[in-house]
């Protein structure tokens, strides 16, 4: 990981001006570095850690962190894990062409394994983050969403960056096909089950624990696995998940009724089920493969909400 | 090029909802194509045209696109070639998620070639795009702009983009280095006299040709070649160009000014300059190359501001 965070800052000392220092600020803010923290584990265990597999890492976290930048934008968000966002200390301009970059450099740094399958791969992933970012916004409020139209959601926003997170540590470390197919659906699952926490924790966490406000996705419209779960026991929540002028007493109303409702402990036996997936999809791995350590992030995915 | 309008008309097509309607809307809104169009030029003339080029050639417009979108998302434009903009029309979450789409498909289209030293060369000129974006943020309403500063913001902005456009029609037909390095060169070369003009033509075009409103480097305090070689005649106007509050008036008289300095015809002769450079770049490119086809582009790019 520290080879990985010296690219990562590598890419903040390269870009100019107020570009560099938003991209610092970003960086700097750390985050759990989950994607790429799975692309070197899912590197072949046996061969020696090469720079195709460190680029890659890197590679996840910058598209990760592109997408952070431009959720701010379009969120109005002011904080992120504590601190102000870019779009609130450089100014949306600067946010979006900051997001810009971060893509840019994304590419760029996968660009130099000379890989076109995992450029290929990285591209999938961005093309599906902007589209799940469209579709959450075109599922705002809609109280009647399927469930399935929640998960194609969770797939293209979190999902699919997690698989391919793995994949690359797995296919640029000379990994057999096999195992490649086996390690990026182990990343899927993890990804959903990480997704679904999230969401919960969003309904359930603090502020001081998780550095963001609860109940975001209650005041924006976010309509999530444990507010679908809550609305098929309470369908009275629709009128106020509907509307888009809650106030924080409302807020804390809804969460409160979502929280008796048992939702938030249907929704993470889903996300447990999904990990308990991602740990059998391990097992059946013809590796060679880090199946102690890839077992243990997942379960770490897990202990982040209990 | 109808082989590239229609890659360009399936991006639009599979993607979802609002986004491939965003997408739709700015692909019909049509443009000139110089940068695809250079790309098949720039392609070997002996050999039959592969898919790896028209897939280049949709790549460039893609990333270009992508650029249109966000920029309007930051200047807050309404207009663009008459038509109401994607930040307009579906909003300003959608342009930026559909910029982020845009981009994203530019490297899935190039890497679909499979040739990562494209992907490469694309991912430099997409980091500088963002660069030149802060840049010209950075520079603005900085009336002591030097030269060279304007003219780097320029490569960032837009000579990288047509460099890599006939870079990657040249490689990816099998052209030998030697040509490959000329015709970069001399689409770096039209892309700067191309960028020149344009900032002449936003002091001295009218809306009905153009499709939107002069003045608006004036308004937005964008310093260009036609502004700083004005601002050596009549330092005055430098007041003006520093102001934020400027009314239609008073941009109007900015604009007479400019006008009455001989400041458009030394920055039209400064564009001239370029395109003669590019001329005998041609010449002494190796081949074997369009060269006619090529030096009609070159001849077009000029004949638009005459």
């Amino acid at each position: 990981m520290a080879l990985v965070e010296e690219r990562l800052k590598d890419v903040a000392l390269d870009s100019p001006g107020r570009l560099g220092a938003a991209c610092a600020a970003t960086l700097s803010a750390g985050g759990k570095r989950v994607r790429p923290l799975l692309t070197l584990l899912c590197a072949r265990p046996d061969r020696q850690l090469g720079e195709p597999v460190v680029r890659a890492a890197a590679a996840v976290e910058l598209l990760h962190m592109a997408t952070l930048v431009h959720d701010d934008v379009l969120d109005g968000a002011e904080l992120r894990r504590g601190r102000p966002t870019v779009a609130k200390e450089f100014g949306l301009d600067v946010a979006v062409s900051a997001g810009n970059f971060l893509l840019a450099r994304a590419f760029s740094e996968l660009a130099g394994t000379r890989d076109a399958a995992a450029v290929a791969a990285l591209s999938v992933a961005a093309v599906g983050l902007s589209e799940g970012e469209v579709l959450q916004r075109d599922q705002t409020r809609v109280v009647t969403l399927a469930r399935a139209d929640y998960e194609r959601r969770c797939e293209r926003k979190t999902a699919d960056l997690f698989a391919v997170s793995c994949r690359l540590g797995a296919g640029l470390s000379g990994s057999e096909g096999g195992s490649v197919a086996a390690l990026a659906e182990y990343g899927r699952l993890i990804g959903l089950a990480f997704q679904i926490l999230d969401d919960v924790l969003d309904c359930s966490g603090n502020e001081a624990d998780t550095g963001k406000r609860p109940g975001a996705d209650v005041r924006d419209g976010t309509i999530t696995l444990p507010l679908l779960f809550a609305l098929e026991v309470e369908p009275g929540l629709g009128e106020s998940l509907a509307r888009d002028d809650l106030g924080a007493a409302e807020v804390a109303t809804v969460l409160r009724t979502v929280a008796h409702s048992g939702a938030l402990e249907r929704a993470r036996a889903v996300a447990m089920r999904y990990i308990e997936d991602a740990s059998s999809v391990l097992s059946t791995c013809p590796g060679p493969v880090e199946r102690e350590l890839l077992a243990q992030v997942a379960a770490q995915v897990v202990a982040r909400y209990s």
